[in-house]
């Protein structure tokens, strides 16, 4: 188990300057539980598979995540039906925090959401996002991606 | 995450007056990986069903468990074929500490382990077995679950 404290941004441009040093990959996931509390998902990234329990809401959740493999991520990913996304994820380096870029695709396009994640919640508090962040949408329930996968872009997205 | 800290023996006759007050369980459990510091099984405990990773070897053990339900359950079981066994398990209390006795079905019949959990290795060490617990099979891979379910019972067994 590991706790994930993470702050999240929407972004409007994207960073070119930025995502010049970036490694790029393609996720797609698809959710197969999903609780009050508690979300089960699988993800692919690139020729690798993971299953994510996910506890908890807000700036700090447990996550664990399991490496699973292609066999398992086929058996599973038709019970996902319904609650799937897919995007582009760019990660790079800033001011020491690693950013991770998402870029949604499909029905949830142009959505772009700005993660990262700290080993404390005083130093999430602490840190300032870059200027190309956006609108803060930590702990905003429409953003987790269960919930962009189930119903797709807010409004205000 | 948790550390599962175990001693596992094997037992030659049923505890019959110990046996009196247990909890019995009847657990189906299946294989889906098998790598040489680490498994991923799937487990079906009554109406709860559960996929679990263990990493490392011994006394102690990394796991983490997640419920899942009953569809993954189906969806998964299929990849677990040739790596599944079944087993009642007895869970009875002892002398201030939970013990579980499994009795396996099928071909590894007619064989029963007994275990316990610990909170450190020191309390593991310390510990005496009841008298109906005979050789002990503490970090002896030939019965580690993932190996009874691929090449059944050790000879000794």
């Amino acid at each position: 188990m590991a706790i994930e404290i993470e702050r999240k941004f929407l972004v409007e441009e994207l960073p070119v300057i930025e995502l010049q040093n970036a490694v790029l990959e393609e996720i797609q996931q698809g959710y197969l539980i999903r609780e009050a509390d508690r979300e089960v998902r699988i993800r692919r990234k690139g020729e690798l598979f993971f299953l994510t329990e996910k506890k908890g809401a807000g700036l700090s959740r447990e996550e664990h995540e399991i490496s699973i493999n292609e066999q398992m991520f086929d058996a599973l990913w038709p019970l996902s039906k319904g609650m799937r996304l897919e995007k582009a994820r760019s990660t790079f380096m800033l001011d020491g925090y690693q950013l991770e870029l998402d870029v949604y695709h499909g029905e949830l396009k142009p959505l772009m959401v700005l993660e990262t994640e700290f080993t404390s919640e005083e130093e999430a508090l602490a840190w300032s996002p870059p200027e190309f962040a956006g609108l803060e949408v930590t702990g905003d329930k429409r953003y987790k991606n269960a919930q962009l996968a189930k119903t797709g872009k807010p409004d205000n997205g």
